[in-house]
């Protein structure tokens, strides 16, 4: 039996940086001005620099490493849909609830959704798939 | 009409490296030990460190911000699916093709791969969904 049952959920609470946007720019080559540029961003839909999605996804990665269902965890397949910018500086919540459990294989399958925590309004909504460690 | 067509592709080529795989794990806080040690990862199905699967994902985000469409791009959306670890200096290739053109918003779907360079296996497969930059 799996140690993990569906409806249990962890949460974290980041808050996302310039110096991670930058550093994120920095690791990945991805430049885009709409991260890194005031002046770009600002003839923009969104009017200022918003930080790359991929954060917040690699924040999700972090919440399934270490909150559920924790170390060892392997990645199998994660969906994203981003469905509103993040400024720098906003803190966000990463929430992970288990929706299905495949026993014979110890797979799970997260919702997994981050919201501003000043609004609870959702940036991007998810479902990941995992493999969870057997001990 | 958009200045893309269905079949257009781009593909880059990175190097992971250590360096990459300890600073994402600095960045996102994701310290998950089949990462980042090797004593752990050599008791895994793997046998030794794997890059985090999101680095791979960074690599999309930044050839849909240099590449194609471009700068300006607005990520929407992302499926990702991580059909083998990628290894520690492993080069992998990361290609993009517009799968599908929907005129009237500028939303580009793209077929997003990430293949080993060395014999041309898949390590992540998945879709892009982007707003193009108007000019």
């Amino acid at each position: 039996m799996s140690k993990f049952q569906v409806g249990d959920s962890k949460t974290i609470e980041v808050q996302i940086t310039d110096a991670m946007v930058r550093d994120f720019a920095k690791l990945t080559g991805d430049f885009n001005p709409i991260h890194l540029d005031d002046a770009f961003a600002a003839t923009t839909r969104f009017k200022r620099r918003i930080a790359h999605g991929m954060i917040a996804a690699g924040l999700i990665s972090r919440a399934i490493a270490t909150e559920l269902p924790g170390a060892g965890a392997v990645y199998l397949g994660q969906t994203l849909k981003f469905t509103a910018p993040v400024f720098i500086d906003e803190v966000i919540t990463i929430e992970l609830k288990v929706k299905a459990i495949r026993e014979e294989k110890n797979i799970l399958t997260l919702d997994t959704i981050c919201r501003r925590k000043s609004d609870g309004s959702t940036v991007l909504e998810g479902e990941a798939t995992v493999l969870a460690p057997r001990n």
